[in-house]
């Protein structure tokens, strides 16, 4: 515990506590930083390295101008994340399209647009992606989502499991390779995987690429079709919690290279989105209320669970802007009438008191994009921009035009 | 299963399948329905009877110019809320003003606009609302929201226990009874509980009943405080699962009045929101996508799990628009790329093609109020009004302006 919370040589109380609470502050540095080293420590093993942000974790403009700037990738959902990329000018060569139900018009778009990155998730997509590509006269690359063969150990382990809506079983998936073989407007080009959220383990890439590679060789020699790229999805913990779990990228990296046969000729994509994010954010919140109630010491912030989403995998940790001494073990919660709006009730033991000022950490990934209008307004986004100059890149909502908007 | 869905008379094939999907649809004569059941069941038993809709539950203003036609109160939880009920004209003299964490300004505008039911969660906040009724010149009444005396065993099934964040501990709240009593400023009028979430057993009331008279009995005969109000919350099951569990309002009104003493002096409030609103909405929703994986189909919607909470006490039901007979077990999933984004993996069992329109009964209650513009755009509402007629009540979000706002 420092007496003074630093990020980037700067002081933050200065021009913290002057703002009106609560609002996120996006560390531009924090994100460019953790892009370096999430590309730099995978290519010292990894040739034709491609790193796109899962807008999804958070899609706010200015996070995707400054993923362009590092030349990252970008993985879009639907139509409404496809164009957020566009209008961040990131090239349509560096967009991959995913997710299991696109609509006509969101694949015309795609098509259109000449997206060279289109993960397929089913045959019947598959069928009319060819429909539509034979109708714009293109012959379109696309990746096949499969979920891959593990053991059952790891299957029970997984938070995506072969159960899951996402993807199809490996054996199908040899239908959809063989069909857009044969087609004249479809393109086999790679194989997606995505086996988990928040992973923290080495020994599930193991098994996967183990897999994987089989699987590819199998494509390639039983099938004669030839695949170029490999998506090993997103799903990695935030850097801090990598950290406490002694996950290493750059491990990462030569499991992926000893693991895949002529790694060299394979593009090798990786779909980070809370990785890049979560420690990214961070917000600030005032304390409105302290009580006590049957022994436990409970402090209520202005901030709550309809921007800072309480999802199980969140790591959100609690520190004060000015540091007083030890305090008596505090529950952290938000203004909201709901038991679930609990920030941490790991129970910070600093001293706390009303109008006290809480910086909450690593409230990137799934908060701003998941943001509700539940109750309160959603608050203000500042960026901490790379000359460490604070701008407010996105006004709180306002309450008039809120209750104006709900009738 | 029917051929036709009826609601009200109406075959709604003709004029739901023109509209573009997906949307909402509210059922207006199903609200006031609910509403009245509600109210009579209970008034029955019940001489001064207070239901307040708790406005968390859905704030679509529509639903509130309903509720002020029925005569209901409101409960909320913010300067919103509260903004929400004036605009729908609700008077001051019908809202309960609930939550852990309200501000100092939320408290003023509270007091300045009257507001006679005032729950107070901690003893910090009685001593700020004394401080404001004091500048303000007025007497303000109170009621203390408490947890109650329950049985450990009582306390395990429960979803909001002693340790969560809500109310203060019964002991406790005594001092703040009697710090009300003794202050000029402060009148302490009623108790407030409210003990869980979806709940559907009878029990927990004889229990909390049996507590609360004797609680108050103390408080009158030992403080000499009377009370006035006692506030039974909210946190009931929707109809269709309390029919499911045999729970009965009817039998609900007669437990409050065989354990409650001196009934006809008190006012008996309920506030809820689940109830009255979550079978008043209705989804339709287009078949995107059909697919299958490991021995499963899947059937993927154009709703997702952004408007349509995948909450754990959420009781979603698919049903054809148009019956086409019966077919395979399929899971129901949205379009998101996200593995717990799948509204119904119970299985329903009829014939599902792509583009047929499916329709999810029982979505009103935190969907539109927990709606996120989490990778696609909110849908549109509709009303189905009390003449049987259907109208647009708010547009479905535009993905363009959706992008602008996000730079």
């Amino acid at each position: 515990k420092n007496n003074k919370l630093q990020l980037y040589g700067n002081s933050l109380e200065s021009f913290l506590s002057e703002k009106r609470t609560p609002f996120f502050l996006f560390l531009e540095n924090r994100f460019r930083d953790n892009a370096l080293v999430f590309r730099n420590n995978l290519q010292k093993f990894i040739p034709n390295l491609f790193v796109s942000y899962a807008i999804k974790a958070n899609y706010l403009g200015r996070i995707l101008y400054n993923a362009k700037k590092l030349d990252l990738g970008i993985e879009v959902m639907s139509l409404f994340e496809l164009k957020l990329a566009h209008k961040a000018g990131i090239p349509n060569s560096k967009i991959i399209f995913n997710g299991p139900a696109k609509t006509r018009e969101e694949l015309e778009f795609a098509l259109e647009k000449d997206i060279q990155y289109l993960n397929v998730d089913s045959m019947n997509e598959l069928i009319l992606i060819e429909t539509l590509a034979k109708k714009t006269g293109v012959v379109q690359p696309i990746t096949i989502r499969i979920h891959p063969q593990l053991k059952e150990k790891t299957e029970k382990r997984m938070l995506i499991r072969k159960n899951s809506k996402l993807g199809i079983d490996f054996t199908r998936a040899i239908k959809l390779f063989s069909y857009a073989k044969k087609s004249a407007h479809l393109k086999p080009a790679g194989v997606h995987t995505h086996i988990g959220t928040n992973l923290t383990s080495h020994d599930f890439y193991d098994e996967l690429l183990l897999f994987l590679n089989s699987y590819i060789k199998d494509l390639e020699n039983k099938h004669d079709i030839e695949i170029k790229e490999i998506n090993l999805g997103g799903g990695l913990a935030s850097k801090s919690v990598l950290d406490q779990n002694e996950f290493q990228l750059s491990r990462l990296g030569e499991q992926v290279s000893s693991h895949i046969t002529n790694i060299e000729d394979k593009i090798i994509i990786f779909e980070p989105g809370r990785y890049l994010i979560e420690d990214s954010f961070i917000a600030l919140t005032k304390v409105l209320r302290t009580k006590k109630s049957w022994g436990r010491k409970w402090a209520f912030t202005d901030i709550g669970a309809n921007s800072l989403i309480p999802m199980r995998y969140s790591n959100y940790k609690v520190v004060p802007l000015n540091f007083k001494g030890e305090g008596q073990y505090t529950n952290i919660g938000g203004p909201l009438c709901l038991p679930v709006d609990v920030i941490s009730d790991e129970s910070v033991n600093f001293d706390i008191q009303e109008e006290d000022l809480l910086i909450i950490l690593n409230c990137g990934a799934y908060t701003i994009s998941m943001s509700e209008q539940f109750g309160y307004p959603r608050p203000a986004i500042y960026a901490l921009n790379q000359d460490n100059a604070l701008e407010l890149i996105k006004q709180a909502d306002d309450i008039d035009t809120m209750v104006n908007d709900s009738f």
